[in-house]
């Protein structure tokens, strides 16, 4: 099977989602991983929109990449000027591009409502704008913007302005679902009937607007097209462009098709967390393929085959794209979940072992009060721990105070903490204030044990969750916390339950530190 | 065009997403906005597989439903005892469901190694549960488990088990993509060749690991199948189940198929957001049709050819889904929801009135710091009574203390706090104690106030919820807190942001005070 090329548009049409917004630092930093991964063309941006791009062109060709080739993103020229004297196309050239990429309109509705031009003039624009860059540029690829639209609408136009690009010789002419609405089998149908008019190789951009973008994209390269444009997490304006982190381990696992090697595919999770990372965006947990829950399993008896065969239950092996098989423990789960939980950690232990029972039995007993060890894997570890008898007591706190003043209607209230801790036979007691009760809390609890444990300066406090259980009958409803700490390795998460707020994210607070604590230690410990 | 049956499954499949978990009121409360929308099928839980979802079952009877059925769910006997001796069998019958759903093995590897039974045996299963179910429950539904995955391993016997089914007079027969690996091709392929075995009514059932699930569905039901089974959101284990936000609207709109009213379609946003905020989820901005960015415009070219044209941008109108355009200059559609949102209250509004502008602006500059109104009703009431100067002062707060105090390891924190209050005149001074700071401050405002106004008494707060709102660039993290209240006749939200969690709680707590005040008011003046 010949080769499918990747075109990656993260640095351009990504930057268009809304809540997205890269330094031209970033966008050389993405490149590189870019770059590393395999990925053929990476289109850095619009020079003739905006002086960021520019520079991003300025400064990528000092860099050395491996293979890729950089693109830069444009229009067809204005209408009454020729192309040589077109600024659009001047910058694109300019920018010393690998490849220039511009769009042009297929949809004759948009010929007259956008461009206001006749229909003739429109396949003149796309012509001799690509005929001009062919002269000057190594590559061309032409976007045929709202081509699907553009082909429902008046299908014999739409196939004359891509003949018009075949005929300019354009490299490739790629064809657009720049609305996103196009159902996949009015896609595929449309694909077919331009196979039959259009010799020049064929590439496809979609927008996930109907949640298909990659199937749409899938879907065209096995009809013939040989080069996909997407983004990295599917990052794009509204709700996105078609999601590369889903359509490459689908062309390569699935359907066989020669893209990335083998160890680059391996990296695909990274890729997608460090664009994620450079963002600035939590990453979407239930993400295909690359997301931390996309091959994780609650239900007790899908664990238990899991472990078994692991394609009872997961459509592909985790490790093919940087991802691995999470095991998790709720009131669904058996003893084989607890057992594999626990060898995850590296703990030591048998399902025989009446220990195992305990942990089940005190699992059980404290989702019902409430507790939830999904997202607090820290303190699943720690209970374990604690039952097993290899956790170890660090410190203790003997007592704390927070007080929450407003002295004025007008004034915002203070919170400030009191604590009391005690540390090998040493008391601490000291005091903070913080940006509300359970901040100031942390901050006590922390400058209290940092004498102790200067370990604990790494820590930073990421996410806070609260929800409010119902009561029981006869009891009063609780508060169960889930707090996410992190270091510069790595995230956890701890959970805490109690009538009181604060109580219960007291206790979310120890685990955390505590979990830091053990962790440290064992990385220590492994060192010497 | 024959009906689609929309088959729901977010309180069961929904509930196995690694972050998602349903209280029973939760769940009455989703079936209830199910039902209103118009989907068919309510699958409530696996009533053989905890407590909680035996209670939902107990419970939905006492509810009226306008329309939906509710569907119980379970799996075929197991081996070596008759149906009416097999205890889910007989669960699912005394959970008295409209539906029976169950599902039973495809794949002859599962039948080998999950089951460990004959491959015989195993159609012999299938058809006795079913024939079993069909003499006690009004409606049975069996689940293909695994079926693509299963007919590609062996096509013959996958076909053989449909076949049981059928045999056993299955009402339908859903055909599952449970490690949602299949390709949209591979699909159709299979989809054609089952109907050439099998003539009961099909489903389809989708999972999202490859990001092909809504796709996936949309073809099954171009092939000719009548059920489509998904959850809102696509919540669901791993990457999550078929989403029906993004389905429902392209067979409606796109594929012009016969499923829920257009008055109901455009209702699916706020199904949505409301299923995100049980869930206490953040709802996914980019999400299909319902997201906040699916209709948003970043600037130029874009934004004024969609306010010519809106179809030049957007595959559809965003009003038909419950939806709407944004565009960064003036929100027309913005004034016309709050014109819409004043008359729901019985505010009399004109779209010219100054006023309006206002709160326009008042809204976006709040919901830029976090605010958000969906869920809080009457602070967004509140908010245009103020507005509007229709609002009463009826009390001042003056200050607060709260203070949580732990005097020993082995102790619970105690809440106290102490408030003073200003009401028409005269001054109050007070204590109250608490399960926890707001606990405590609530009691204390409403002990300071409770004087003056003794109605407040019929108060109760009945949720609350926080969540932490990530930091902008150069500023803390906020939180921001939703309160919900009620007294005898009715509920209401009420929301409040700030760095602090005490003083979010105190601005949600005020709002939930004053609106009280308010109502009680306005029906003493109607009365008189």
């Amino acid at each position: 099977m010949s080769l499918v090329k990747l075109y990656d548009t993260t640095l351009r049409d990504g930057t268009q989602a809304e809540d997205i917004s890269f330094l031209v630092e970033d966008k050389i930093r993405i490149a590189h991983k870019l770059d590393e991964i395999g990925i053929h063309y990476i289109e850095g941006g619009w020079p003739g929109s905006n002086p960021k791009d520019v520079a991003f062109f300025k400064d990528i060709k000092k860099e050395k990449l491996s293979q890729a080739k950089i693109a830069a993103f444009g229009s067809t020229r204005r209408a009454k000027v020729t192309p040589d004297k077109d600024h659009n196309l001047k910058t694109l050239i300019q920018a010393e591009p690998d490849v220039c990429t511009i769009f042009g309109k297929t949809w004759d509705f948009h010929v007259h409502e956008a461009l206001r031009i006749s229909l003739e003039e429109n396949l003149e624009l796309i012509f001799d704008s690509l005929e001009y860059l062919k002269a000057n540029v190594p590559e061309v690829f032409y976007d045929a913007e709202h081509f699907f639209d553009g082909y429902k609408a008046n299908p014999d136009y739409a196939i004359k302005t891509l003949k018009a690009a075949q005929d300019a010789k354009a490299d490739c002419i790629v064809l657009c679902d720049t609305n996103g609405g196009t159902m996949p089998f009015e896609l595929v149908e449309i694909i077919r009937e331009v196979r039959k008019h259009i010799t020049a190789p064929l590439g496809i951009h979609t927008h996930n607007d109907s949640e298909c973008a990659v199937a749409n994209s899938l879907h065209a390269v096995s009809e013939g097209i040989v080069q996909v444009q997407g983004t990295i997490n599917g990052f794009g304006e509204r709700c996105g462009n078609a999601n590369l982190c889903s359509i490459i381990p689908a062309l390569k696992l699935k359907m066989k098709r020669e893209c990335i090697g083998d160890d680059q595919l391996r990296k695909l999770r990274d890729l997608s967390r460090f664009v994620y990372e450079l963002a600035n965006l939590s990453p979407n947990k239930h993400q295909a393929y690359v997301g931390n829950s996309a091959f994780a399993h609650k239900g007790g008896v899908h664990v238990s085959a899991i472990q078994r065969h692991p394609e009872t239950y997961e459509h592909l092996r985790p490790e093919l794209v940087g991802n691995m098989t999470r095991v998790l423990v709720s009131d669904l789960s058996g003893r084989s979940n607890i057992l594999a939980k626990a060898e995850e950690f590296n703990i030591k232990m048998d399902s025989k072992d009446p220990v195992t029972l305990e942990i089940l039995e005190n699992i059980k007993e404290m989702e019902n009060r409430g507790y939830q060890f999904e997202g607090a894997e820290a303190s699943f570890e720690l209970l374990m721990k604690r039952a097993l008898g290899t956790h170890r007591k660090f410190f203790s706190v003997i007592g704390f105070r927070v007080i929450d003043e407003k002295r004025h209607e007008d004034q915002k209230p203070l919170s400030e903490a009191t604590i009391m801790v005690k540390v090998g036979g040493k008391i601490e007691h000291t005091a903070a204030e913080g940006n509300g009760p359970v901040n100031a809390l942390d901050n006590a609890l922390r400058k209290a044990l940092e004498k102790f444990y200067p370990r604990l300066k790494e820590v930073k406090l990421l996410d806070y969750k609260v929800r409010v259980l119902p009561a029981g009958q006869g009891t009063a409803s609780s508060i169960r916390v889930l707090i996410e700490s992190g270091d510069k390795e790595s995230r956890w998460g701890t959970v805490g339950v109690s009538e009181n707020i604060v109580d219960a994210s007291y206790q979310a607070l120890l685990d955390s530190v505590e979990y830091k604590l053990h962790k440290s230690e064992e990385i220590e410990g492994s060192k010497k």
